[in-house]
């Protein structure tokens, strides 16, 4: 290191890194360039450039919800951000930590109205907690310690950080000062609710357990499947979980179901305990159904989303004097006795043959219901593994959140298992993916349309064939050549029509050490 | 047609069509399905997909370039718009009409915070004039016609109109009646104030006219060349206009330079007469350089971009009794006597070799420095031709604006002038460009680098070749390969690197019906 002299953003990444921050996610510009080199000169931060911004904020959260930890970004003026706020807004709904770092003009060039100017704080508000403008070298520091307080809070949020070049720029008098730790952690259940919530579900049945947040760990489902067992209730989780651990000896947990006519079967009468999932809401409005889902009078809340509802669970369970149970016997996935032939390829038949060969601790992150649906139905059946969803719906979301993932466990295989319509969005992630060389197994489930659109006009009594509603949900003609997206990303890749060559291409991919990418035709 | 009964979304769309609008650049989800049956019903829109929202409201503001024309664009909620915003700030600079419309959850839907919700308004307003949410059948036809008014007033705007699906779904009582159709135009500049500019003209030497807006249409610029050659004036057009007419025996027009150094001497002592362009200010800030590059006192307004530049500058010759000039000399483009060899290329080559071959009324997407700057130099040699380029600095503008282009004008040969960097963003446009074979020539200079942040650093005097700044303006390791790229979504492509290959490539490409990318391998 041979800088002498700090400026703004040394301080920037020196706090950053004092709060344990070790990656950036970036596609800087002329105004971060400042920022840039100071990564030169402040070591243990890794970055990590995307070809799109999407890509870098997808990324950041995918890296947060599995190492917990917030990522940085760096992204350019408003249109940068505009173009990583899909991803935020998905980030902000998994409650996901994430620092992100927008470069601004100088604030004394602002006034003129440069082409690039823009009001950064109207597109940030939508997706950010807080919105922090850095003012000076001497504001710095506390000022990114409110950011990285409220990012790491009880609820994980998205800050929105804007550097302005001068402040940046700026000269400051020395390396920044370790920042005292916040120590992070959700908020307790008073044993008061506790033990309200007890008395209360002694006289309710029957009842659902419905788990969300960190009541999705192991540990929580564990404690889940205790209550449950002493309440005989059903065990779900919800519908679009940020991270959840799933087969190997877990619990077997039912999905939310995604239509509210489909909910409202499932949950049936049934009385809906709330353990860091809020209560479940229809997707979209539709005509004629309710957009809340259980009556108020059918659900008890036990833990919110920034409680500790690890904790709640283990209080409950000690308080109805469950013992610990035995687990689940450990799911040995079987090779399906099909092991092959050269027929036509289901959803199912890809889903099943990617679980047998799953590795322990693969983490899988899945957009798309074509596959998503049926892979959670049958994850139980799996080694043990981790599951990331959309979780706000704004797609583009899966490669991004692999290649997060993937950056936050080194050695754990990654399992992009995606819809092709959906990794148009954020296609550029296969680069990043390439140039990281990270083991990331891309599954393209390429069936050439907007499988929702068309399932959504069928429940519509809409036709799918006219020449409009036809254009506008097909993907074929042209047919996305996705082993060519790949080699041109410079990821290897095949694709597969078979059984049996999907599960010699699965054996390949899991075999690389680096990406691989199958292409899976679909009817 | 067999609806018999209107909904709001047949009313939005009647609507539309009755103020001529015929293109709707969608890339549709579940809450936008009211509105894709209607495009089946409502005849004279042509829907046209895009996988990716930049690419359609890039696509939108390249139409309204061309046309003159808004077009709709299509969007999935505050996410679908989000994707969208980048190019949508371009279209806010290039003053391009443009009615954005994004669909919404049911009204009633919305307090449920279901996961899709998000502050839409927030996230439109830094580009919107107006955001409009329309509220019920009733209110509809006004509320449309506002947007329509303000899209297309005398600047061109964005105006983003918020479609809940409930008032899509509501019916209505009829077709829409015919809107009366506002007439477009500028306002003009008073009579007055162009007397005081001609007085204040004939006391001030030197003198530069620098052009924006209409004043760079083809009658705009004969206008101002007989004010300039009355008063000795250099022309001069602003440094990204939104379109631009050049080449053939239009008059040879200089480019306002990009870095501040470069616009103060470009300038030197001039007083500089504004004709539908703004002031001239730096791109960036930059410390000891002044954002202003004019000052106030050697600065003279003709016309603001909202006002009749053509009118005005016709009326200021008139009252110098300028008579018409000769047209230029026109171009007659030369093939340079180094027709080939193997050796490698430079832009300046390549812009040569685009140049002699381009057809009479072609259009020009141009987007980056490394070929941009080079052919803005030299576009006077060529046959009569237009240029757009990238207006407010969001990058991913090029392959949209002339995807969009194409669409407008049918016929006429579009290339896509594009560094390999930019190109990435909305790179899916290559997929629209062949859904819809548009004769779309796409010319990626591939240098595999961020040349302008390169630029950059050298002039802050910081490192390019540090482990940080290398990684980040560095875009080989691996290298995207274009032609497989391209290949993947449909577009037929070759890789040059020679000028012999080059141009037997560009002749290939011009005599293609659809599209054609050629990958240029630069150092």
């Amino acid at each position: 290191m041979t800088t002498t002299t700090w400026n703004g953003a040394h301080r920037l990444l020196q706090a950053a890194r004092a709060r344990g921050i070790d990656i950036c996610f970036a596609n800087p510009g002329t105004t971060e360039l400042t920022l840039v080199s100071a990564l030169d000169d402040v070591p243990g931060i890794r970055p990590v450039l995307g070809l799109f911004e999407g890509v870098c904020t997808g990324a950041a959260d995918g890296y947060a919800r599995v190492s917990g930890k917030p990522a940085l970004t760096l992204l350019h003026l408003g249109p940068g951000l505009a173009n990583g706020l899909a991803n935020l807004h998905n980030a902000r709904r998994a409650r996901s930590p994430v620092v992100n770092i927008v470069g601004d003009h100088a604030t004394w060039h602002l006034p003129f109205d440069a082409p690039l100017t823009s009001d950064i704080d109207s597109f940030a508000k939508p997706v950010s907690k807080a919105v922090i403008h850095l003012r000076d070298g001497a504001s710095l520091l506390a000022q990114l310690q409110e950011a990285f307080d409220i990012a790491s809070g009880p609820n994980g949020a998205v800050v929105t950080v804007i550097a302005p070049t001068d402040v940046m720029d700026a000269k400051v008098a020395d390396a920044a000062p370790a920042l005292p730790a916040q120590a992070p952690g959700k908020d307790a259940v008073p044993d008061g609710d506790i033990a309200a919530v007890a008395a209360a579900l002694s006289r309710k049945r029957p009842l659902i357990l419905l788990l969300g947040a960190d009541a999705l760990t192991e540990r929580g489902q564990r404690a889940a499947a205790r209550v449950a067992s002493a309440l005989s209730a059903r065990l779900l989780m919800e519908s679009y979980p940020a991270i959840v651990s799933l087969g190997g000896d877990l619990p077997r947990l039912e999905r939310l179901a995604y239509f509210p006519q489909d909910v409202l079967k499932q949950l049936g009468d049934a009385t809906v305990v709330l353990v860091g999932a809020k209560a479940p809401v229809s997707y979209f409005g539709y005509e004629g159904q309710p957009s809340a889902l259980v009556p108020s009078d059918r659900v008890i809340e036990l833990s919110r989303p920034d409680q500790d509802s690890v904790a709640a669970l283990e209080t409950l369970a000690a308080r109805m004097e469950v013992p610990a149970l035995a687990a689940e016997t450990a799911a040995t996935p079987v090779v399906p006795s099909d092991t092959g032939g050269a027929g036509p390829l289901s959803p199912v038949d890809v889903v099943d043959d990617l679980i047998d060969r799953l590795p322990e601790g693969a983490i899988i992150s899945l957009e798309g219901s074509t596959l998503g649906g049926p892979f959670l139905q049958r994850a139980y059946r799996a080694r043990k593994h981790r599951v990331m969803t959309n979780t706000g719906g704004a797609i583009g979301q899966g490669l991004p959140c692999a290649t997060g993932a993937a950056l936050a466990a080194p050695g754990a295989r990654v399992v992009s298992l995606q819809s092709d319509g959906s990794a148009q969005y954020t296609v550029q992630s296969l680069w990043t993916i390439a140039r990281e060389k990270l083991p990331v197994t891309v599954i393209i489930a390429a069936n050439h349309r907007y499988g929702i659109l068309q399932t959504e006009l069928k429940r519509a009594d809409a036709s799918i064939d006219g020449d409009v509603t036809g254009r506008l949900t097909r993907l074929d003609n042209p047919r996305v050549d996705w082993t060519a997206l790949a080699q041109g990303y410079g990821v290897p890749a095949i694709r597969v029509a078979s059984r049996r060559d999907l599960q010699q291409a699965l054996e390949q991919g899991f075999d690389e050490e680096g990406p691989f990418l199958i292409q899976v035709d679909l009817p």
